[in-house]
């Protein structure tokens, strides 16, 4: 584990996204809240809150680090943001943003919490639609520390 | 947690896939050793067999079970099976196998491998390429149970 | 840790229960969905679950053990239950039910599924009635094993 | 995770306790130390302090944080205390006490460790009294942060 | 992670042994309980038992498996057995059992009780001998699975 | 768990050991990378390394600490430094480094880090190797804290 025993304390804020594409119909069952197993998105944020704080237990070389906020979001994009012009298939934007004042960044908490979100969803639904897949989990941004800031926040 | 008290053990196997998409020049560096944080494959292929023995603690409402088998491994997609003709990027694929004798299936398990492993090898890379994204998560098989195959094995 | 080498499997239930006594007002927040931290019983029922997979982890002398059932429930106590005919107060129940098949027993399961439950309630109103009692948390109900059942499940 | 960002570190101390009831005869056992799973009280306020150190694991919106001091002692309540007059009965009373300097109060960790404690002793004890009760768990004294001082030291 | 499906249950015990050489000065703060830590052994050998369950998190490779006993003992090595003929010091010899019926053995769980207990001494006792040293974590005896028996029960 | 909440920050570092001592036979498949469970060097320090952090939930009375460097090295003994002047044995040595900045000190996740390489090494081993032993976990050096210096850096 890289020494960060010089390093200062700093704001850092990540941004993280991952997106799941799904069968429209399953969509729609999500929505009216038909799954079996319960409430797919409140379910999903929560496993993604409770992950971020396992992050250092879980990639072999991160730190342990305090965190002062973890939040993760849900919400459908619009078909017509697709590329690839499918149809009958919906996808759902996971976003989760954290911060901590230390001497590492929160990038890997940030992709983590997306991460167990997006897998939860499909632990979820996967009675209905075991075809859905997680795409794209990527980092949206980044503040802090030596490196400064990646992306951007729009 | 679903009730399954009345379903009997049967053996059962999946197969996950996750593909993370990076600059040829990460690549190259991950071939050569020459990450600072070391060996990304090998370390990677660990995290991931480890998260998956943590799935049930990870994802809310899986059942604990006892795996009897668990592997992951990577390897580098051909840069012509990309479908967008991206040029200057590289895709390592990582596919994980889980197997049970158990009531209930695997496919948690084998997507969370893949997961934390595509996780750790963004965490050995991100000094140097903040942009890489982990693609295309999704089951690639599963057989056992009452619900039977899905996918095959090719 | 007792030795169960020689004990048999065998279908077990346990159920327990606890209660959390709160201000009238609390009450009427949480069935509003206005505490700040969000959506209090589907939160608490949800900590309670994956409690209950943690409980060897927790309970020093405790086996660990495949569960294949854990559900956690909660509801509003009429008022006039009360015994002691205290007024601006509420009580809600939550009652937890856990299933194995294996050669112990599954009340500290259950139990500590209504604990965690409780608590994470207090964590989540704390901000607006500190002095909210987690009262009577006990087992109701179990059943399997050669000590066979106690206590009834009405 | 409510966002602690902007807050500022403080001594913080909470003061918690859980009162156990039981049949005097189980007492007996307990003070005897005759009880097969071995000594009750020395496991039950190990089992607390530990469990307040994976607060933040139990709790799905608690903050991660460095716990300074945990302590968590066990006593006899004399039968006169009791409200109802049962004869018959003992009540174990556990108070835990939990320290920190940091941006968020530690009452969760005080009543994490208090519940822990005394879920432990029914563990220990349940072979000869099922019936026991945990009752009464609630937060004694906290300090430190915006909200102050509740409750008091007595 | 070994694929061991095709492998059949058996009962299986396995002994592990380790060997905490100190200053004769620590041995009698640790029998008088001077210790301020606390019960040096009986915190140990709780140490030991909670890790035995925590060994597939610990060590990479290892399986899950459901163990039917775990103990942990401590005494005290007459002085005359030493080798090297050193005066003034001790030997704490701590001894573990565990068994389980599954398809891989649990060697490793009865020496991660071992070694954990061990250093659970060190931790308690530190603050006065820094220079205990833990000598000869070793397999004693195992029993069960295909390769059959190793060491002796003596 | 001893109160620090008066102690200062320090920078602290800690140093531990652990030998491992098998068959020249045993050494010689591990350096040609011929143990079937993989490299095993590369695993335990891995396995090392990520125990460190897990030292407070292992050791029941260790504060929990943001550790700020973790390191896990293995080499060979020259046999010529055993005192035994056994033949047909190899020992490697495993040599972890922790650093903090915080009340207490590393000692024991310098500690835990070398015991659980070793086990590993056991684990990935035990299949031709059964008599292997850990020999000498102990404290090299560590420094910080106002206790001050302890052995030496060489």
């Amino acid at each position: 584990m890289v020494d960060v025993s010089e390093k200062e304390d700093s704001d850092r804020t990540a941004i993280a996204e991952a997106i799941v594409r799904m069968q429209a119909h399953t969509r729609e069952q999500i929505e009216q809240q038909a799954m079996k197993k319960g409430d797919v998105l409140a379910v999903s944020e929560l496993a993604g809150i409770m992950a971020a704080k396992k992050t250092s237990d879980l990639i072999p070389l991160c730190h342990q680090l305090p965190l002062t906020k973890v939040s993760v979001d849900c919400d459908w994009t619009p078909s017509d943001t697709l590329e690839d012009g499918a149809s009958n298939t919906a996808c759902l934007r996971i976003r989760s943003t954290v911060k901590t004042t230390y001497r590492t960044g929160v990038e890997m908490e940030a992709l983590t919490a997306c991460s167990v979100a997006a897998l939860t969803v499909y632990d979820m639904c996967k009675a209905i639609d075991k075809a859905m897949t997680i795409e794209s989990i990527r980092l949206v941004f980044k503040s802090g520390g030596k490196s400064g800031t990646f992306g951007s926040l729009d």
